[in-house]
């Protein structure tokens, strides 16, 4: 609860109609889109620009009041669950593209643009901005800079922070700094940039961002390759990458992940086949062709039993929407949807498909894995119920053996949902004793009061969980 | 001075043959390619493995002696003078290249592998390691990562940061960590990746890194534009690019440069133009043949008095050659090269050359300035004379003038020469009193005795200088 004191001194900063601690109101920022990690926020807070957030940042640092920064919640680590209290910190007043700048191939943007709206701004100018996380409808991009956001074409084009060029950010003692610049290269100091972004709102508050725009490549072409065996897709995906080509996207669908999605999307994909691996590439047209007669004889040489190019435009988006759907078309199965992004070097992808599927079956339960599959980047997601105590046990511990494989083939316990609330426990796997203590000294120093998203990243015991029982 | 008793710890971890305080030894170790930081080491130390390392630091941090490691010494800010004394940390033990891995697309290797040799290695496998500092030749990857190097091919491929991915190394408490991986993604905790790239040494001891590689392009060429008109010549560059266009090289030589480039390489340069543009674009054939004419056309287009492509590998090579020999030329002029990186956004490139040719007029000094201007990464640089104190005088008002005209036009101080010494006085103008502190936080909640290459990056006052005279 916030004193009435405090509650007073922020209405005077953003004015009554941006502030709401009403239950109703707090019960909307109660939860994002992990499930069971509900809890309260003491109030909702929407400043109205960056001398705003400056202030009530001070304030909370005066009274080491918890601040969530939140865009549209769409995370799946609980990293906007305001698991500590405190104050949720909208940005639907800092949603503007400021601007897009041809010369210098930037779009200088607020947090709170949706990140579909910037993507569809800048191909309107025939730019292009890669990043295309399976939210991008609704997430904004102050959300996919905190968590530092992939997608599908992560593999040829990398992630967010590969577009993040220069930030201006409040940090925890209030003070409003700007880092890197509308500039292809900057070396002067430590890089603040990256290092914010993927911070998860642990470090900093984002009011603003340089993003860096790539000419929109002229052309694509997506391929549909079908197989029968789970271990032939898997290594097509490092085959097609050693015999040095860089696909835009390489996804892969397991045939349970393929069965829930057609039954969703019903577009006519095959459903009786173990796996298929839905292949785009992009650029000059020739190139294009060139490359995806190549991946298809790849393909092939790894029996594949079939491979097709989708033949129209429509063809080819009504795939790629469909492969978009699959979280969406898994969570109707059961009331609860556990969607994990262990990642693995692309070499280790059969292997870690094969030991997801092995651990599914050692706790009996069902695991249908897709993901992308270019990057080592999987989503083992498994249907279940979290009333159901005994399945969310064996889900428990069939989760921490999926990380534990993962930092074996020497991988990463998540590629791009982030640590949050939800992995924290399992960051030392990762990172071992020595590499928390490091990056908690860092956290410590900027923020030596723990107000920024207090409870996410670093774990306040070691006991693991990948879901809490309410 | 090292305490005996310190002395003969360091001999115990390293051997004898391993640790050198000889005059004659100390003297060798005592500068860099920066002009004017001279400053003696204590002892040079050649640790064997990262153990040793490990070892090392932690007695220098219990004695709170300084560690300045140091690759070849080819940095241009004094980045590896040991002005606080300490020890010279040497890799001539650490010089492996580890796997080239042709599945993940990774070279792990230690931080003592000259940058060329491990490029010559990749590409004898058909693969790409684009970072190419002028100094590559000689240059260690360890050293260019403690710098975040650029090179020619900064403005379509990045910079080192863009491509190191995982790293191993011991922080100041002896701690030896490994961050990231062969991962294409990873958001496990903060991008300590990144935050140690470019951190000059001042964070850790690198001991191996996880390079990023990707497939050699198919095909290169080259051409060279001649212009009348400096503006002319620094408009084509913001304009081509707006045309969408990411040439792999745009490199601009004035006048100055262009006549001193000439006389020292021979190649038929034509000196009688007031600049040139070097522009190289590779990739699949029928796209770099298409974007050449594009970009013929724009130069064209910007009153370019000749436009010529290479006829030959040998003429692209030779050209090519003939501009990284920039540096080596200019340095025979006079007995001291200032040689400058202030970087803006490329679309202030024309105003910037305009205003560098202003402020050596208005102090009456040779500069020449040449560098890439695709990055907006400009290479004023003074041949001129240390001992001469009143022309020194006038250099340090000068590029004083210049580093502030790169922030008024939206730029930063050093685009890939990193602050080290030199500019530690000028991170301020770029990033504010709250920036810098922010920054010092982080080191020193990592490095709580500043042992680590203390003095770079953080000045000590605020007294400016680009030079000193001792």
């Amino acid at each position: 609860m916030l004193s009435s004191t405090v509650k007073a001194q922020i209405i005077s900063i953003v004015s009554a109609s941006n502030f709401d601690d009403t239950k109703t109101g707090r019960l909307v920022y109660s939860y994002d889109a992990t499930p069971n990690f509900q809890s309260m926020p003491d109030a909702v807070v929407s400043p109205r620009n960056k001398q705003e957030i400056s202030e009530i940042v001070k304030l909370c640092n005066e009274h080491k009041i918890p601040i969530v920064p939140r865009g549209s919640g769409t995370n799946l680590s609980a990293g906007t669950c305001p698991t500590e209290g405190g104050i949720v910190l909208l940005f639907k007043h800092l949603n503007k593209i400021l601007e897009i700048d041809e010369e210098n191939l930037t779009a200088t943007v607020q947090p709170g643009v949706v990140t579909l709206d910037l993507i569809n701004a800048v191909e309107a100018k025939g730019l292009f901005f890669p990043p295309d996380p399976g939210s991008m409808k609704i997430s904004t991009i102050g959300g996919n800079i905190n968590e530092n956001s992939g997608g599908l074409r992560g593999l040829k084009y990398g992630v967010t922070r590969d577009y993040v060029i220069g930030l201006e950010a409040v940090l925890p003692n209030g003070a409003i700094i700007r880092t890197g610049g509308k500039l292809a290269k900057d070396v002067a100091g430590y890089d603040f940039t990256r290092l914010f972004v993927g911070s998860e709102g642990t470090l900093c508050i984002v009011t603003e961002a340089i993003l860096k725009l790539i000419p929109i490549p002229e052309t694509k072409q997506t391929m549909l390759a079908l197989y029968q065996d789970l271990e032939a897709a898997a290594k097509s995906v490092s085959k097609i990458i050693a015999s040095k080509i860089i696909p835009a996207t390489l996804e892969f669908l397991d045939q349970p992940t393929l069965r829930v999605v057609e039954d969703f999307a019903k577009i006519g994909l095959p459903t009786d086949v173990k796996a298929v691996l839905l292949i785009e590439q992009d650029g000059p047209l020739e190139v294009v062709q060139r490359d995806m007669a190549r991946i298809a004889e790849v393909c092939k040489d790894q029996k594949a039993v079939s491979v097709q190019i989708a033949q129209s435009d429509a063809e080819a988006e009504a795939l790629m929407t469909a492969r978009r759907s699959a979280l969406s078309a898994l969570a109707r199965l059961k009331p609860t949807t556990i969607l994990e992004d262990a990642t693995v070097p692309r070499s280790e992808i059969a292997r870690m498909v094969a030991a997801i599927n092995e651990i599914a079956a050692k706790y009996d339960l069902n695991i249908c894995t897709f993901g992308h599959a270019g990057d080592g980047n999987l989503h083992p997601t498994c249907p279940t119920d979290s009333r159901n105590l005994d399945e969310m046990a064996r889900v428990e511990k069939a989760f921490e053996e999926i990380f534990e494989k993962a930092i074996e083939f020497g991988g990463t316990i998540t590629g791009e949902h982030g640590v949050g609330v939800m992995k924290a426990p399992y960051l030392e796997l990762k990172l071992g004793k020595e590499g928390v203590a490091a990056m908690k000294a860092v956290k410590d120093a900027l923020d030596p009061n723990n107000i920024m998203n207090p409870g996410k990243i670093f774990a306040k015991d070691s006991r693991k969980r990948v879901v809490v029982s309410k």
